[in-house]
């Protein structure tokens, strides 16, 4: 219907989509090559695997930012590999997943559900768990009696050691949670591992947590500094990470979920000259909210926090269900 | 701060959340069973890839929903090698579906384009192009040129023989379509494989399409009609689906995305004394804006399209992962 | 931090968001001003209420493209008003739509239900549902027997005026549909009015319904054809939308939710010279997935279906909120 | 096709849904009611009206949650508005929020820009506005040197009085934020008034901002921290929101966009002995993810932030469109 001259086309490539073929024997890593030929999502989640292999395999500072319900949802010895391996050189994460990573350091247990075919119950359900004493957090359950333990474990061996330094960075506070997870971990042999706070610990990477005050941890540091000199400085691990920025030969994000993990990790180019060189972002926030969770790499390229040449990648879908293909893939090509 | 007596607690599996750990060297299937572990979504694959996997087991009549940019996204091979191994006993698919799968069938290609973060353009790259003769269909592109190639194709290859038989229901015109391009792609020894029209037709299974008219396909026929006394019974095809759906043991429905294939396979449980025995959706849609392409199947429970006691899942998720995965993971059970 | 030269700043408008301010005795055309101040969704309704008014003023053609659940849900009264006045000239529907639309031009009601803080209930929810005989549409409920009544009208006054004329086109459906149900409202004095295919009738505006058997009045469409010479023509409706976008002056095309309407409304212009003018779309669904429905119109662009130079906007946000508020607010400027 | 005894349903409301009817001349006020009328998301408009005006009428305490980028798109002034009639009991907000409120006092805009049909662009757009020194947030538009104002005035009038004070609250800092753009505002007559923080000031309500050091806000308090005594301590704050949540006679929150400012406002309840009476959420975030932000508030009950018998609604679509018209339609039942 239409007669173009068409050598003169500039607006895509001549790379022709080709058609993922699956078997049940296959490896992680041939799956991915079967998404590389594929389009929409599909070649997002191979170009993640692309760039995230490429930053684990240089010289490149790594800064991992997670957000979201993560750890009750079985991501965490994910993120401890990563940190134990040496994939990650500074953490910035949510209180919330600090406090549920810290009750399965000590021996605690989050819980499957009998679901529906989606787990937004009814009003009656959730006052049935209320009744029960047992929290919801989408289709993971997590029976009250945990937080009184992690309140133990918190007043005997993370608070009083801190208590003599008076106002600590949070950024110590998560190391000091580390150590104690890690070694009661240890000494209690706890069938999970010690988790996240405690491989950053093991590790010296920093896990930083802006808005610790605003989780089950939090509050429980709150309820501590109201009888003691204990609290903790906003402002003081900031000096941290734009160290680890400002050093940086090459850096790198990788960002799952968005909430303050995401910009913190990107915010931090806004003070040292550079800009990350590469990002990854595996996020279900789609960008039409306007707000900087579902915000696309782009946009954050005209703030200055990517680097104009950066390598970048946003795929829209379910972390827990592309954190583990994107790591595992990046690994395969290790 | 509660004092439950937890022994009467009704309302959560005591089925402790693993955590998934993951390696380069892994299998799919073994990336699966550490979905298996975890929450939110990736329980949900894994839950879909079990129940997919009992429906390709044993003795289930399968009936295969297949709406979205699935083609041009490189889907199709999934879905022909599903058919040819007998995985597939009824197909409902869109206009837009079949359309590229001819393309493709007889030669032509789609491609990966010059991205950037997201595939959502500016007006003035859309524009260009609209200049240059290349249709997107968001991060895929497809050469204009094409769609003449594929209406040479129809007019030599599909609407005669049709012709001769007046008005014909649409999956008699899927079917000659499936018999054109198994033909020309064998002949011509093309490189990509006959798709999913042609294994349809190889291999006995209907494929219906409700809405063939809302398609390039469509416009095709309707242009072919103008001149000719072929045309297309909108109805006729129903009582081939409910033949099927009557006749299952037990019936199992795979849904890839929302609209018209959705619904359609769903519905033909309303005029049959049974339902559907089990059901996964892989699907973006959510629930939340009341249209049927994200409700729930639980919603479907109230309508009978599926029997009370079925076994369902949703995957909220773009369904160009989670497709590969699923059928990766099902038939490593096989 | 950076020193630029800001005079030949050309990728912003020098346009300053203003901020809205809203009291208890605002109009609706206040209301609307005041988004137009805004950003981020708030100017996209502004701007779908600017360019819908002056598809609604001037020498315009308007096709409107409706999909989702949008009869159950509450808008029937806002799209027949709009065709008792004037303001569509074609009608591309679903037959979901359609059957809700005649169940309440026959008397019929559907109904609210007891809702938790989101509609997404339990399977045992859905399942005593089942058992008491009432569909569920999201929070919308419907008694089953409301389905009977609807098939003894079509069985009455629908189908047997048709028989005679053998294979009929779909808009031939939709018509004798409309004209039936205008009558029995009226000689039976309905409480609602006689609704969208009512008006569609009584204004000779066509009503297009491309999916028809994919839903229960196509079903009943189906049922009647076994006993009877009657059927439905997929194609022949395509002449009479081709001619509306043929003969148009100026072309504008609303579209509410995604779908077979969306792209059946924008595929016309495939096939005749011109392109769409004007375009609103109003959706929840998202462009990540890739799928026609949350498809950008300037993706729409690059297929020609909208022209170059056509003024459009996309409002992501649920259509159930923003159909009465770009109507009315249009309505305000007339 | 179903022979129930009706007499016992009891899923369902026996309340019709009634067809919502819109005209050019209505007040929002009307239009809400219309909404009342219909379902899916309308519905929960008109419910969200009608809660909130029980919040702002009675003997509630009213928590204010703002997340998401609603300043720079212009929802300032209804929160302002809000605060100086005395509905706002208590604010937690983002530090961007704070930022951009506080350019805006002292005289600076964010623009509108040139959008194409959705304003996610192309990276060599974002390159450009990289180059001419302009940050974008989705479809607004701020002038870096806007920063640099923002600097002088925080160094001149805001960090100097609180830096004798040492280690002050977050809460401290933004009252003295507040002070400082409400003098100045008025002081040089900007055209824009004072703004949130101003408003929150002069009327004696807390703003509460948990990760203010996630913001360039942050950044700038963090710089200063370095070359003076200044900084924040993070867990003062807790103790007057808790305050608030526990000598409230009955407590309603008011929560705009997800992230932290959701979860602060909610978890407040789980230290003191009551919970919400009352739970109002505007969001896009949808509960799929089994992230906090898009969780329903029954998911809080089961947590005991919000009482078993509180009044509460989910509404999904953006804010930027819900908050104006749930604002107006709630300030029109006062």
């Amino acid at each position: 219907m239409t007669d173009h001259d068409h050598s003169d086309r500039e607006e895509f490539a001549h790379d022709p989509i080709g058609h993922a073929a699956v078997d049940g024997d296959m490896s992680v890593s041939e799956l991915i090559e079967q998404y590389g030929h594929a389009g929409i999502g599909a070649t997002q989640i191979s170009e993640a695997v692309d760039i995230y292999a490429e930053m684990l395999s240089g010289d490149v500072t790594n800064v991992f930012g997670l957000a979201g319900a993560m750890v009750p949802s079985g991501m965490r010895q994910i993120v401890a590999d990563l940190i134990r391996d040496g994939h990650i050189d500074a953490l910035v994460t949510t209180g919330a997943n600090l406090t549920h990573d810290t009750i399965e350091a000590i021996g605690g247990k989050h819980h499957h559900g009998e679901l529906g075919d989606t787990p937004t119950e009814t009003t009656e359900y959730d006052e049935q768990l209320r009744d029960e004493g047992v929290d919801r957090i989408y289709n993971v359950y997590l029976p009250q009696e945990h937080f009184a333990l992690f309140e133990d474990h918190l007043r005997e061996h993370v608070f009083p050691p801190l208590e003599a330094e008076g106002v600590v960075s949070i950024q110590r506070f998560t190391e000091q949670l580390g150590k104690a997870n890690s070694q009661i971990n240890d000494s209690e042999a706890i069938d999970e591992d010690g988790g996240i706070a405690a491989a950053a610990y093991e590790n010296d990477v920093p896990a930083y947590c802006p808005a610790v005050q605003d989780s089950v941890l939090g509050l429980q540091a709150w309820m501590y500094s109201q009888t003691s000199d204990f609290s903790l400085d906003a402002l003081a691990d900031m000096t941290g990470l734009n160290d680890v920025a400002y050093e940086a030969e090459k850096a790198g994000a990788m960002i799952v979920g968005g909430g303050v993990p995401k910009n913190y990790v990107l915010q931090t180019m806004l003070v040292v000259p550079g800009a990350y060189d590469y990002a990854v972002q595996l996020t279900m926030d789609p960008p039409q909210t306007g707000g900087l969770s579902g915000a696309t790499l782009d946009e954050a390229r005209s703030w200055g926090k990517l680097e104009k040449s950066a390598r970048n990648v946003s795929v829209y879908a379910d972390a827990t269900i592309t954190l583990p293909l994107v790591v595992a893939g990046a690994r395969s090509q290790l």
